[in-house]
Formats: C-alpha cells, sequence, structure tokens
C-alpha cells in the first residue's frame, strides 16, 4: 500500500477484522451478510452524507450546470505494486480522466467485483487505499456495489470507478482542439507505471528500481488552468497505449501534426535499461501519474512554470510542437536528426497494466 | 435478446461484424484494436454528442443543483436469459436506482470486462440490447471503457454501469422517511427475474414459463410521483435479497415496522411451483422490474391509480402498512392468520442473479 500509515492491527483499527477471512458467496447475496461486510468495510473509510443514507443513490449538490462523467474498470494484474494498488489506480484513474476536460472532479462511484477466496484484508487494504487516494484527490465516494463471483471467474478483485466532475462555464478543453502553433508539455518522465507492474509480476527478470507514478493530477490542473488559461487547448493522461497512443488520437480528433522532439522527453534510466531489454519503446508504456498539455505558445512559459511548482509536476518539460501537416500524425525528431513517423499501438504490449 | 428487431446478418446491420471473431487480449489494449472494437460495436448503437467527442470523459447539461448517482456491477449468469440480458440488466438496474430517489435519470456510463475467447458477436447483441433498453428509458451513455483480462480470469463478460439522475427542487424520497400509517404499494407479481435466470442455467429440472421482469422503471416513477407529490416517502426496487431483504432494509433505516399481508403479495404460479420445489420463498427471490412504494394513506388510492395505468404497474396492489412497533421488523401476517417475523436474507440463494 502506498499509505504507510495503514494499520490493521495496532490499537486504532480502521477496519476490524477477523483472522484469516474469506470472501464467500454469501457476501455477494444483497442480503444480511453483504450488508455486515459493507457496514465493515467500506462505511467507517468512504464515510461521507450522501453514502450514509444507505439509499439506492447517493445525493449530492453541483455548483455547475455542465459536468464531466467518466468511468473505468480496473483489472490491474497483481493487485498491489511499488508506489500503488488497484484502490489508488481506480480513484486516480477516474479523477485523472474528469481533470483532463478541466472539470473539478468531486464525486466517485466504486463497484466491486470479487472473486470467491479473496482475503478480507487484502480488500480492506485496497478500501483504505482508495480512501487515502480520494483524500488526497479532494473527492467523496457517494455510492457503491459489491458482487461475488465464484472461484476462478475473477483474478482476486475487479473495481470500477465512475466520477463528476463540475465544469466551470466557458471551460473548453478536449482533444479536438489543439492548433498549429501549440507547444506540447509532458508533466513528467514516462514508463513508470508499465514497467513497475511489470516488475512486480517478476516479468522484467531483474529487480528494477522503479515505481509507479498512480497519482491523481486534479491539483496539477488546477495550477494549470489558473496560469494558463483559454491558453490550454488539450489535456490528456497518457495512460494505455502511452504517450505516442494519447498523441495519435489528439492528432486525429484535431487534424493536426504533432512534432515530438526525442531528446527532451524524459525517461528515468532503470525505464530506459528496463525497455532495452524486453524490446519496449517508453512511448508506449502506461502512465498513471502523467498529462500532456497542448498549449498556445505565449502562454507555455507561464503554464511550464506553475506545474513545475506543484508536487506532480515538478519534472515537466516542453517535448513538442504541433504544426499544420501531415494532418493526423505525430513526428518523432529523433537523437540523430532524422524524422520518423509514430503511429499509435498496433496489438498487445503489457495486458492488465490498469 | 429481448429486442426481436436485432439482425446482424440482415441486409440493414446495424454492427459489422467478421465470421466468428473472438475478443482476444489486443481488444483491451488500449491502441488501435482498442479503438477499432470501440468504434465498430459502442459507437453507433450509443451516438450522442459527449460520447461522439472521444475524449476522457463526457460533457453533459444538468438542469437542477442536485443529482443522484448510483453505479451497479452486473456478473449475472447465464449472459442471456428468458425476458432479457446482461446488458437490459446493466441499463436498467442503474436507471431504477436513481429513479429510485424520485430522480429522473439522464446519463449513464458504461464499463465492461470481457474475457479473452468472447464471442464479438454475443457482445454486439448485448451492445444492442443496452441501446434498447437505454432509449427506452429516455437516458444517454455517455462514457465507457473496455478492459480484456485472459480466458478464466471473468465469466465471459462484465458490465459496470453508472448513472446521474437529476433531482427537482424539494424531492426528498429515501429510506428512513416511511411513517406509521403509510400504505405499502408493491408494483406487481414478486421472484420473475430470480426463477427465469435459475431456468435458463438448467437448474429447476423443468421448464418454467417465466420471463425475467427486466425493466426500466422511471416512467412508473415520473406517473406515482405525479399522482402522489410529498406523499410518497420511499421507493425502492426489491433486487437481490428480494422483497423480504428490502423491506428489512427500510424498516431499520426508518426505525418503523412494516406489516406485510400474505395473501394481497401477488406470485405467479409457475414463480408458486419452482419456489415449492427449490424450497425458495418468493419474498427472497430478485426482482428486476418492480419496486415498493410506501405512501400516506390518503394519497394511496390515487398513487395505486397512476401506477396501474402504466405497463409496468399495471398489476401494482397494496401489500401491507407501516405501524411503529416493534421498529425495525418486518411482520408477514399469514393466510391462516398468523403472525411471524421476515428477516433479511442471511446466507446466499441464488448467486449472480444480477
Amino acid at each position: 500500500m502506498t499509505n504507510s500509515t495503514v494499520n490493521l492491527e495496532g490499537p486504532v483499527c480502521p477496519i476490524p477484522l477477523r483472522h484469516d477471512e474469506k470472501i464467500v458467496m454469501g457476501h455477494g447475496s444483497g442480503g444480511r451478510m453483504s450488508h455486515e461486510l459493507i457496514g465493515r468495510l467500506f462505511q467507517t473509510p468512504f464515510a461521507n452524507p450522501a453514502l450514509a443514507a444507505g439509499d439506492d443513490a447517493g445525493v449530492v449538490a453541483v455548483a455547475t450546470d455542465r459536468l464531466a462523467v467518466s468511468t473505468d474498470s480496473h483489472v490491474v494484474w497483481p493487485l498491489v505494486f511499488p508506489g500503488g494498488d488497484i484502490g489508488r489506480l481506480a480513484v486516480c484513474g477516474t479523477v485523472n480522466d474528469l481533470a483532463m476536460m478541466g472539470a473539478t472532479p468531486r464525486y466517485l462511484t466504486a463497484g466491486f467485483i470479487l472473486e470467491e477466496g479473496l482475503d478480507v484484508a487484502l480488500l480492506a487494504e485496497v478500501v483504505l487505499s482508495m480512501q487515502a487516494a480520494a483524500a488526497e484527490a479532494g473527492v467523496q465516494i457517494v455510492a457503491g456495489d459489491t458482487k461475488v463471483v465464484q472461484r476462478g471467474k475473477a483474478d482476486g478483485l475487479y473495481i470500477n470507478t465512475a466520477g463528476v466532475g463540475e465544469l466551470p462555464p466557458g471551460r473548453a478543453i478536449g482533444g479536438a482542439r489543439a492548433q498549429a502553433g501549440d507547444v506540447v508539455i509532458l508533466s513528467g518522465p514516462i514508463g513508470d507505471h508499465g514497467i513497475a507492474v511489470l516488475g512486480a509480476r517478476g516479468e522484467l527478470g531483474f529487480e528494477a528500481d522503479v515505481v509507479s507514478d498512480v497519482a491523481p493530477l486534479n491539483g496539477l490542473v488546477a495550477a494549470l488552468l489558473a496560469a494558463g488559461g483559454e491558453a490550454v487547448h488539450v489535456l490528456r493522461d497518457p495512460t494505455r497505449g502511452g504517450v505516442a497512443t494519447t498523441l495519435n488520437e489528439i492528432a486525429r480528433q484535431s487534424g493536426v501534426a504533432v512534432v515530438l522532439d526525442e531528446r527532451a522527453i524524459p525517461v528515468r534510466p532503470p525505464v530506459v535499461a528496463a525497455c532495452e531489454m524486453l524490446g519496449f519503446d517508453p512511448l508506449y508504456v502506461a502512465n498513471e501519474g502523467k498529462l500532456l498539455a497542448f498549449v498556445a505558445a505565449e502562454a507555455a512559459p507561464a503554464v511550464l512554470a506553475a506545474m513545475r511548482a506543484t508536487r506532480y509536476g515538478e519534472e515537466a518539460v516542453v517535448v513538442g510542437r504541433v504544426q499544420a501537416a501531415p494532418a493526423g500524425r505525430v513526428l518523432l525528431r529523433t537523437a540523430i536528426g532524422s524524422t520518423r513517423v509514430v503511429d499509435m499501438l498496433a496489438g498487445e504490449m503489457l495486458p492488465r497494466i490498469c
């Protein structure tokens, strides 16, 4: 777990656990066992009035008449990895999807699919990790659901989160708004999440000193929007498919070309080493705490400075520019001065990375 | 499929399919194969501006500053059963949770967890069934997500839906608002869904002529609220755990007693027969198209009449009353004149019913 204060057996016990308790089918019945499990595991960590009401839906207040709405199911394996776990990932994934629209994330829902036999202690740790991530992001988990499937019909635990964010009047950020002349800013080094998860699977064959970057980016987004305002055209987090796939999506949506400078793209040495070993290109490796910002050139210095002043944007750099042609393409100026086309991820590289 | 107009091979083909196509891990990569699958299967059936934008979150407008927010993961097995399928269930489940707060359901999200090897044709049928259910309920699916897990790590297909509904000013419906003197109305016969799914599994040992009641109840709710207004105190759909568990939840939330009249509770003869064979009590069998309404006595006749005028409320009946004591209890006046306590479902009766 990322939260070192989690203490399941000490004198202050946030979740009362029984020794060696496992999930059984009855926990998914909707009856007494379901209520007991939910009451014991979820209600205290996720405490808020909407959830406490115990009704079919949470009732919440919003301050704007335009919302961003998003969802992600999380099937990462293993459930815990250096720097995070499926719970932190599930909260941050949806928080970040909302933030990338320029919305203020407010409310999440959480749907759990549990495999019969899952350790209840592990589930409790994941729930506490979700609580910590939600607190960090300033969001509330206002509705939830728990289902149980038989042994062999899931892989321990899958978590879906959906979220609602408030969009301020006039806020217009989206993948179709990139313009020729925009500067492309990357918030920090790439590939950490994918390589950290691969390392946790023991698939690297060596110890990689890499920690997932999984983090809520709404604070970073608030800072860059405060600095850049309407000069911020596109925000997107390069998760599955990596920076290369994300930039291809934006180039197609906007009908522009993105030209990347290979030398400018930060990759930590152990990620470079792991990618060289495995034949991966870091441009396609998943990130869970990075964003790409397309910003009008005149505002770029102020936006970059604002990003660098935040916890998750300290290593932000300019990595490219937008030009009119070839529309829908991403080009890479390599370290040796040549230019090549960077396409979307074609097949599968790292399954179940998020 | 419940929608008899679904035609995957005729001259008008809503979803272009290849012969005998299966889900592979690459469909979950987030790269080109994911985009291609989403473009081919989801974009046309779920077409709306928020989804078509192709951004990290859908942008939607709301007309109220109070929302109901809900989520459900669906793991029903088998995926298709008499009267419905996992897609219709996933849409109706969340629509109904929102409607039970007196909210107007507006926007859904859909998260798919696909097992490697799933028939793409089956997935396409489920998507079209979701489209039909969403159209019937008048909601839009504005954000989605697709993940793929290895063969043996899911059971074909799991679907999470989350939803947002608009709450009109002053609307205050919830499980804690039942009052002594309230009349309890049930919208129709119970147990159809559970027995239909059990029949589809071949676990009855005989042919039961039972069809799932899975349906969106927001139209029924709108009609009963128009008739009853603030006299409607509680609405809840008795899904997992059945009528008995749902009434126990409400009795506890409100600190009241619910007294049911056994003779008044409608159960279709084939459901009675199946329950007698299996030793089930229909009061604990899941429904997916029924609701319980707690209504002030003076408004009950008008509410009942309004319910009976709608498609999914034609067989609505008064089944009980609320009294002050014993608080938190549900009592059943049996056909022979005795009274017994009806508790929540204790263990598991029918796993993976929704």
